[in-house]
């Protein structure tokens, strides 16, 4: 087959833009091998023309005018790296209804609208891609949507934010939260408002996602409790290092009985668990099925170069399956009920701080079997004022584990919060 | 775009098959969603169309002729499913020859007869592909063909092989090797003949098959230097405890230069890097280049679902990308030349029994340092007779590590053969 010029172009050219440009240039021949095609940016949409680039394109590819790009014939596929949602929805959702195919890294754009752009999508007969969307160069979406077609994906189990999963490592080698944090910013991994990273909504948005394309059926930001590593203490690290497990901010998305819970929370992960063996500002997710039992794929999860890699992957992909109908059809076939939140079930760990008295042990046993909540671990530590519970319950609904807490915590023998952190282990 | 069946053969319909036939009929609305088609098989290759079967086709698929399989215009795509090499080479070859895709989940077809069928397929303008012949659904193939084009790969390294996976992790957890191959085989894990797996070839062979497709340069199993699990002992895994590390079967292929080292053997993994907590019976691959870093995946490395579902997701993306130039060249592209065996570098332990007396550890150090291999660490135990010396050097060519080996071997202070093994350390 004859190799053909395909002319792309790039909204933003900024970092990512610019690492897209490069290796579109510096990795023609590999393309070419693949594809069979040369893909070559020919206009890339700017504020400022004149602001000096680290790679910069040649002469007249810049422009200002994105009524240039979307009427420019010629141009099949428009990769979209200017991030936020105005104009960039308004900008992507005429390019998909002008016929062009969209590969996107903007995590808030698909997270948030996602269903207007995949019904553009669908009725224009062109492919709308992510993969840059999700933990950078990890290729998660691929994954779900080619290679997992025939699997049932049930659960999708996640450390989808690298800032948190830095925070905690560090903190389990024995930081505290703001020395930990401070490390993260001083390093780039932290931006210097943390909040998105740290609240969990980063995580949020990706799980979104995610939850989106393995079950079928639209999540939006909204469907997704979370929370994030503020609350984490360093007694949470020191018992999970007790129970050979370790905290770690965790994104789930599981389908029970036709209905979907997605959450974002720190979770205590047992050490035999792949999730437990991420470390530093790394990602990872393991997507369990009928099929393949579970896989689980690791890697770095932002960086300028590791998002334009998958761009180009979504890129060479598009081309690569163009006038087939492969992936033209939204991911989103069915509706499926939200779980309510007390009712996913997990094993979770509880750590109360109690008077050293007779008694007390009762009464927190009482309340858990009230519950119908089954103690699968117990250990108590002296503490210098009274004792604390580190106990770790079998499977239950998360709602009957809270009730059981809540009514915990009326006890007069309790001290302070308790805390409640969610279990993961291997099945 | 509206929907078109698609027939498929496949030739063999042993377990895999049944469950490629079961995927493609219970799936197929989720395959249709996909790609816009309906895949049906319309023929199956068996030696005996009367046998019972788990997943039986519908009336008049099975047949006992290739020749009506090859000549039926209608089959665009097949799987091969029957494994071995005669016929299934020649089946192979000429079904390429005659223009149909085909997917092959044959290890030993690929490493061994891979330049032909490329070739073929290649002349023909159709696709080959083989996701399924290495580590069953983990998508690793896919992964370095389709997402990481850009990427550069210059590593791979890989736990390959199940079942000395599943010995080793035993071992960790006190098991004698003969205990635990015997639990091996009671689970099913090893083969009543186990050798293929325990010496390392079945890990070469797909090592063959991932340096080939990462380098885009042909590798045969030739080529792969491979060593098994036999001369693992509990005291280099007891060793590797005390080191932080445990002891794995690791294939490794490396691009130095210009030049590829492929080889299979134990070696001593950090805990702190990602294979390390691959435990069991399953598989990983880490995968590292220049845009990425490194991209781990890890996943049930064999199983007949598994394996369907690696296939299924073949046949999917064939449908998906036909006609469109997609991987329809040969991976290989360039010729690369081998690395001398003792070039590669790593750093190296070393166990070495030696007397209890003054003088020892000076004659060690002068063998390392005439050699030019420098100590990264070194700890002396107490034996019931005489003393061992664990010894972990820095990064060294693997060829001066041994000639300092051998001539250590050589002194009257030590007892024994010393041990060697590869670590496999973050960077």
């Amino acid at each position: 087959m004859a190799s053909v010029d395909v002319p792309v172009a790039l909204l933003g050219y900024g970092t990512v833009g610019a690492a897209v440009s490069r290796f579109l240039t510096e990795s023609a021949d590999e393309i070419e091998r693949a594809t069979g095609h040369r893909l070559r940016v020919v206009r890339a949409l700017v504020r400022d023309p004149d602001r000096k680039r680290s790679f910069p394109p040649e002469s007249g590819v810049l422009t200002t005018s994105f009524e240039e790009i979307l009427g420019d014939e010629s141009i099949a596929v428009v990769a979209e790296l200017m991030g936020g949602l105005d104009p960039t929805y308004d900008y992507v959702r005429r390019l998909l209804g002008a016929g062009k195919a969209v590969v996107s890294a903007n995590k808030q754009l698909v997270a948030r609208r996602g269903a207007e752009l995949f019904e553009a999508a669908s009725q224009a007969g062109v492919q709308l891609r992510f993969e840059a969307s999700v933990c950078a160069a990890i290729p998660v979406i691929k994954m779900l949507r080619e290679s997992l077609v025939v699997t049932n994906v049930h659960r999708v189990l996640g450390i989808v934010n690298g800032t948190t999963n830095f925070i905690l490592t560090q903190m389990e080698s024995g930081a505290s939260y703001a020395n930990a944090l401070e490390e993260a910013q001083r390093l780039g991994y932290a931006e210097p408002d943390p909040t998105e990273d740290i609240s969990g909504a980063d995580a949020a948005a990706k799980m979104a996602i995610l939850a989106t394309v393995a079950f079928g059926s639209r999540v939006v930001l909204g469907d997704v409790s979370f929370e994030g590593i503020e609350r984490v203490r360093p007694e949470h690290v020191r018992a999970a290092s007790d129970l050979d497990a370790t905290v770690r901010l965790i994104g789930s998305a599981t389908l029970v009985d036709g209905a979907v819970d997605v959450r974002v929370q720190p979770a205590l992960v047992e050490r035999t668990h792949p999730l437990a063996a991420v470390r530093g500002a790394f990602n990872a997710v393991m997507l369990q099925g009928d099929a393949i039992r579970e896989i689980t794929v690791e890697g770095p999860g932002a960086g300028g170069t590791e998002t334009a890699s998958a761009v180009v992957a979504d890129l060479v992909s598009v081309i690569g399956t163009t006038g087939t109908g492969f992936l033209q059809n939204d991911a989103c076939w069915r509706t499926l009920d939200r779980l309510p939140s007390g009712e996913l079930r997990s094993p979770m760990y509880l750590r109360i701080e109690v008077d050293d008295r007779p008694g007390v042990l009762a009464h927190v046993a009482e309340r858990l079997a009230a519950e119908g909540v089954s103690v699968a671990r117990l250990t108590q530590h002296l503490l210098p004022a009274g004792a604390s519970l580190d106990i770790v319950t079998h499977e239950a609904p998360v709602g009957r584990v809270e009730a059981a807490l809540a009514s915990i915590a009326a006890l007069d023998e309790v001290h302070g919060e308790p805390g409640l952190l969610r279990l993961i282990r291997e099945e």
